[in-house]
């Protein structure tokens, strides 16, 4: 980061008042008689109602649209292992986008634990405070575990956007990208560099929507993870073994269709992207410094289609464009977790939306950047106004099409509509 | 509580959006560089300020001036053990009243959880969330040991209000009661009816003012807590079995000069009034209804001073007069704990504004009724401004002088001022 970038952050932090979120009322208490209602005696009333029965929580709380993101600071970022204190800074953040983007409020919860059954309890827990999870920066493999417990003990959407999220984003710049490239996603052979909690996820959504697991070679700081190479291996590593003779990441990459990068700075060269198949596909999302510059890549290969991480770039695969609207609808359908079907709604909303004629408003705002379905476009931006309506709206049928909805929407046009405000 | 209120209450907590609060950004959010400043890539500065020096949680989140309200829902109110997603609306009403009263924001959590040592685990992993923490509606004795444990792991004010908020201001109004009825605390026979938390709270802090131990008779369901009356008496309780031969409440307020209601509706007659000491002091805190109503009391004892906990009558003890500003005090030195000499500072602060004269504006609020130092006024009101001003610094000060601020203030007199806004 330049130190310009550096200085501003900072003050953008600490000015006029510390931190990025504060907690506000939403009724009136202006006098004795709003306190009266607002807290001792009315506020029993309420309690009773909750009581008596326990949905109604809905109505009188602020839970049903109220999400906890929670970290334990073990993989922040690029930063690494830096602590619960050091993510506050990117929990307050994710805060501020939930409601930016989605008017969801957001508890942003940091917890000095690291013992995975211990964290599970504690935000076990949690539940009657909150309407969804949305884990962030869990180092694997524990997230892996923290997650599916959560998901089994707890009756509401249980989330780890740096698996899920990005798998979902990425997912849709896949589809896109084969599509401009005229490939199909069951024939393409995909590389995929990196092996942590982002990268595994990305292959499962993958898997789930058709590509064939023995044509992907999963590449980690060892070189190619084949069958036999390290008998005490994570099983969610394991899982993608190649039988293939490959490697090294040059040897992976030959002839390969697409490029996944869930790994680190510059460690895709030019030299590699010369020996890619026809019209490859480079994801490139290592953060800030992606695994190849956009426009080295096109140096050595025209025909490249390219995405990053950066939003200095063009087609930015960034968990915004998925977290934000996935919570929407499935917090408006009370859904008691998210379920694949969701997942792979919130893929295709996302692809279908960059396909779409883009409305001139957006357009004005990204005036050196022509959004036409290409390679230069086929990622929405993150303040494509359509976002929130298409993509919740998916979510939200989804729950219902998988049974997860606890309370289903009758007029899902209704609905869409609704969120365009 | 009438039909009335119950419907106001209902569709204050239900409408236009459900619950009280909301978690707003506040810092600009309008464009990709605003974005690139509150996420990634900007936010890492604030990361790595931290990770190097985690001091430095104060400037870069919002961490100082964040509390946590904390139950889980065993004692609610008058409501008893109805759990936690029934303590909602009070935990976010609570929310709302630190807010309101003193702008600090609060996380409401409610837990699903009655271990005492699952709960202390659970809180003192957040840590690096919060500020402050205030525990709400646990029930006893868990909520001593609690409390206790959870001071003893943690470096930041752990403060159950149900306990000390209550003590503050019940000791406030007997400090003031006392010196209209021109008799000292240490000589004073008082009779505390109730033997809950916030019973023993103010028990606890009465005899630090100097009320002598043997001059208090506390009364539970069985009657008076005499020694030797229950082998396994609770330890809190057993602290203050009396010798004396008093066996009922009858027997126990019989010239005594002070009655302290942490009990129910209805439970000091006005027979037992009219036996008590000259200028007798009560104080009837039962909620919503007291142990005997003002104009009960004063039909048989003319002389008698009283508060209850109800916003309807002169001299409501109302914890909202502490908290807010107690926590304000302790957030703005960073104290490492609450400790019993911020608590009589607390207690101090609030006696004494009763005394002074009051501000046209507050007076103006309360038309009906003289705000003037005597028995119809002894405790300040909630909306008196000076609250913020008077007890945060007195608070403040107090942390110092017991050695737990980690940012002592300098100018104690430009901060009260700059408190007064």
């Amino acid at each position: 980061m330049d130190s310009s970038l550096t200085d501003q952050a900072l003050a953008y932090h600490q000015f006029p008042i510390p931190g990025k979120i504060s907690v506000v009322p939403t009724k009136p208490l202006d006098n004795q008689h709003d306190l009266s209602l607002a807290y001792s005696p009315g506020v029993a009333a309420a309690c009773e109602a909750i009581a008596n029965d326990q949905q109604s929580t809905r109505y009188y709380t602020s839970r049903s649209n109220l999400v906890a993101v929670i970290s334990n600071g073990t993989a922040v970022l690029g930063l690494g292992n830096i602590g619960p204190y050091a993510a506050k800074p990117v929990m307050e953040g994710k805060a501020c986008l939930f409601q930016k983007f989605a008017g969801i409020n957001v508890f942003d919860i940091e917890l000095a634990e690291t013992d995975p059954d211990k964290l599970v309890d504690a935000i076990a827990m949690m539940e009657p405070t909150f309407g969804g999870i949305n884990l962030e920066d869990i180092k694997a493999p524990e997230c892996f575990y923290i997650e599916r417990k959560l998901t089994e003990r707890m009756s509401i959407p249980v989330f780890h956007d740096d698996q899920h999220g990005t798998a979902i984003v990425a997912s849709a710049g896949i589809v896109n990208g084969l599509k401009l490239a005229e490939k199909s996603l069951d024939q393409v052979k995909l590389v995929c560099s990196g092996a942590g909690a982002a990268a595994i996820a990305c292959l499962d959504l993958l898997v789930r929507q058709g590509l064939r697991k023995e044509n992907i070679l999963l590449v980690d700081s060892k070189g190619v993870v084949y069958e036999g190479r390290d008998a005490s291996m994570e099983f969610n590593k394991s899982r993608y073994a190649t039988t293939s003779t490959a490697r090294t990441l040059a040897d992976a990459v030959k002839d390969a269709d697409v490029f996944l990068g869930c790994s680190a700075a510059g460690l895709l060269t030019p030299e590699m992207v010369s020996t890619m198949a026809l019209r490859p596909l480079i994801l490139a999302l290592a953060n800030p410094e992606p695994e190849i510059r956009p426009e080295v890549a096109r140096a050595v290969r025209s025909d490249c289609l390219i995405a990053t991480g950066r939003s200095d770039y063009p087609n930015q695969v960034n968990n915004v464009l998925c977290f934000p609207f996935l919570f929407r609808g499935a917090l408006d359908v009370e859904a008691m977790r998210i379920t694949d079907e969701m997942k792979l709604a919130c893929v295709n909303a996302i692809a279908n939306l960059a396909q779409q004629p883009i409305p001139p408003e957006v357009a004005k705002a990204y005036p050196n950047h022509k959004l036409e379905f290409g390679p230069d476009y086929f990622i929405p931006t993150p303040f494509d106004p359509r976002l929130i309506s298409e993509v919740a709206s998916a979510v939200a049928l989804a729950a219902m099409d998988s049974g997860v909805a606890r309370r289903p929407i009758g007029d899902i046009d209704a609905y869409r509509q609704s969120l365009l405000k």
